[in-house]
């Protein structure tokens, strides 16, 4: 159907931000709405010049439009490239394949290669509400993909991406699958393994469900929204980067996918695989570390569980034409002391520096994960990893290392530190027998963390210490007092997460 | 954490609808937003007087609001009983306990009757946003619910509504799983069963996927928004009624997961049955027939699904201790000539008055599922109940029941014709072998059905008919010309939908 004149409206931008939907408003009295029979929640096409997004319709029974105007949500705007004043049009929504294939994998269907290519690329091009992300995530969670989805998946957001290539035949890699509060060894280990020579373009990503993530801590001490180019400056002379992955668009239908995850609070196992691994190929990496964390409250609460990962990821890898190796670590308790992107970012840098005060777990455990890396690497006999990795990082090499990346990732600061602080004291006196991460590191979220950047835990009470009646077990820092507060309560409401016997 | 001053704000209308969805205004740099670090898509809880809502978060950057503003979706201020200038609290959402069901269902746990209470309740009260509301409807798709989730869902969705009782001892009540365009045999059965002396207060939906529900058609020709009084009074009146089911909240809870259905453009066997049986349960029916049309692009596709329907039917009914049977019919095709509310209204119409170009199938249709009725309720001996109904029917005594019923729920009209029509021509001579329902109805719906009441398609094209080239297969009729262009390009470049060899 050809364009009519009257399917014409101009924009006027009423600064709504919905974050990653797109929301067309529009009078429900405006031409278009009454001759097309649009109502609310329609799902319509929005052009402008060559370009067009698809919307879910707002309607506005007002008269803050005009009868000839449109509003579009600010991502929106950003996505069709329009301003204030620029002439749109907008038409009945052509039915999306890809769809249909969304509906076959909810009823339980497989779903071939082809399928997850469709799917993805109306993902990444913003076509699908999120109603409909929510019901193709829910489709997949869990173990409802075989690994023949995952590494179709993995291949389909691969090449929805953008790459980066490398001269070098050996491209290294780390990941953790999460869950731990405060297990931020990534910054060590780039800067231990890429002290020892190693190539590693590290791309993190954001916190999903977690109080941070390694970009949401770098960031407190350098840049980490780096372009593709800028990342490859800073390999070229450092060997080594700790990027914010979500920049650089390696994957942009992974980014939308999990801020849907996010809102449902959920992670799945297989688009957890792919969405590590498509990065990882993406970013041009071919020997890839997995850390993962196994505990009664991490995200992997079994040794059956972990296993049965492991295997994935060495499958998927393996179609992925990817050396995938992947650890169980131990996963009872917070690694490091702060929860939170400062006060983990001061737990690095005591790390690193080689401070009295700083945590030995999270040193051991970055020491572990770059000796397997400096064995994988062939750096390093087989057992002699570990010994290698602990005389670089106390040489001091680590050190100037990370200083280095940061220096031509945009320059080094201090984290800052919160504004207001309140211990959660113990309640009897006793030994720590065992702890909720869960509980934890939703504490520190609801004291702000990670947006608020200072906001978190200082956590003072490691399984099997010794405490005392009204001995601090941990301090909420928060940038606001309604968030302390609200943090505070949360904590002293809960039934106890930190068991003393 | 007692309200604090500062997060109170004063309500200002902007008239926007967002559907069920409870959507909260607010600047991003008002104080509330600052202190308790909101940000868009946080859901938030929503104070006002004794009452509150769950509400997700759009955030402001313009000067549409003030700083001591904020603006709700429409629903939501019909929810929380506020109007302009109204002042409300916002404070954190407390975790809402039964999303942690929701989560366990997704990864693929049973969940028990008080599981199902709880989240039921939930959604009943406006708790959920759309996207965790996608995720529970597609975590209990396909056969992802047991008999036993089924009854527990359905006695919940009981447990949530309001409740009809009657002094009669057997109650009847008939349901079409749907599927068949035009299948608009329920204000003929009622009519016929009704003047046999049989109770069947009949409450329907508006349509879900389809381009018409029952109560859109009935209310091209009478009020269906009755409530439970005056269903009550016109079935003691005349028997029977036929009204609409969403306007007495007999399961509000099913009335919002619909909504979210819609927009996937899925029906969930669990949901479905549940839904059904929840709303026949609490309009006080004991018998009820259940029509279940079985063809290749009918809902149900085999008579090996349509058997395990019956049969879940049969089990959760028995729990529910209801007499529920259940008949595959043909579905191979539409039934009746028209398509859309006012076209089927006429349909319906023709049949009662027993005209000669009234609709043979839709008729037969009818007489099969009220001589079953008949014979439930002992009024035939078994094998009698067809030849009974038929009677009632050409006796002319339905149809004066019919306008009984339309009269005591508020008077009878004609229904009204559409100012755009448009016929689709026959592509080739011979005979009509294959019909797509599916395409059918997309084309009924592209035209504006059921919105647009008059909306529709006018079918020519039965089985086995034999037609000529430039003949009209079938005819279009829209209220407006933007819609008729629509569905007549979808119609003409779809694939062949109507098969003739």
């Amino acid at each position: 159907m050809a364009p009519q004149d009257h399917h014409f409206l101009t924009v006027k931008s009423l600064g709504i931000d919905t974050y990653r939907e797109n929301i067309i408003f529009m009078r429900q009295d405006c031409e278009v709405c009454r001759s097309e029979g649009f109502t609310s929640l329609t799902r319509v096409e929005v052009h402008h010049d060559d370009k067009h997004i698809v919307a879910t319709l707002n309607v506005i029974v007002s008269d803050m439009l005009h009868h000839s105007e449109a509003s579009l949500s600010m991502e929106a705007m950003k996505r069709l490239n329009v301003k204030d004043g620029d002439v749109i049009h907008v038409s009945h929504l052509k039915p999306i394949d890809s769809l249909k294939k969304v509906r076959a994998k909810m009823y339980g269907n497989s779903l071939d290669e082809f399928s997850f290519q469709e799917i993805i690329k109306d993902v990444a091009e913003g076509h699908y509400s999120n109603v409909e992300l929510a019901a193709f995530i829910t489709a997949c969670v869990g173990k409802r993909l075989s690994v023949q989805e995952i590494t179709s998946l993995t291949k389909a957001m691969v090449s929805t991406g953008e790459k980066l290539e490398w001269g070098s035949e050996k491209i290294f890699d780390k990941h953790c699958v999460g869950g731990i509060p405060g297990n931020r060894t990534t910054p060590i280990i780039v800067s231990i393994v890429a002290a020892a020579g190693l190539i590693i373009p590290k791309t993190s990503s954001r916190a999903i469900t977690s109080p941070s993530g390694t970009a949401d801590t770098m960031e407190t001490m350098t840049r980490v929204d780096l372009s593709l180019e800028q990342i490859r400056k800073v390999v070229e002379k450092e060997g080594g980067c700790i990027a914010w992955g979500g920049a650089v668009q390696l994957s942009p239908a992974d980014d939308i996918l999990i801020s849907v995850e996010r809102s449902l609070d959920v992670d799945s196992e297989g688009q957890m695989i792919a969405s590590i691994l498509s990065k990882k190929t993406s970013a041009g990496s071919t020997d890839i570390i997995i850390d993962i964390p196994v505990g009664p409250t991490a995200k992997v609460r079994s040794v059956k569980n972990a296993k049965s990962l492991q295997q994935t990821f060495a499958l998927v890898g393996e179609a992925m034409n990817l050396n995938v190796k992947s650890l169980q670590t131990d996963g009872k308790q917070p690694v490091g002391k702060g929860v939170g992107p400062s006060l983990e970012a001061t737990d690095v840098l005591r790390v690193l520096q080689n401070t009295k005060d700083a945590p030995s777990d999270l040193a051991a455990h970055a020491i572990l994960l770059s000796g397997k890396l400096l064995e994988m690497a062939g750096q390093c006999l087989a057992g002699e990893g570990i010994p290698e990795a602990k005389r670089i990082l106390e040489s001091g090499k680590a050190y100037q290392k990370f200083l280095a990346i940061c220096e031509a990732q945009g320059g080094f600061s201090q984290p800052k530190k919160a504004n207001f602080t309140r211990d959660i004291l113990c309640y009897r006196a006793g030994k720590i027998a065992a702890i909720d991460n869960r509980t934890l590191a939703r504490i520190a979220k609801l004291a702000g963390a990670p947006k608020a950047s200072t906001a978190g835990i200082f956590f003072h009470a490691e399984l099997e210490k010794k405490v005392d009646l009204g001995e601090p077990l941990l301090t909420i820092h928060a940038e606001s007092q309604g968030e302390l507060n609200y943090a505070f309560q949360y904590a002293t409401s809960a039934s106890p997460f930190i068991e003393i016997l």
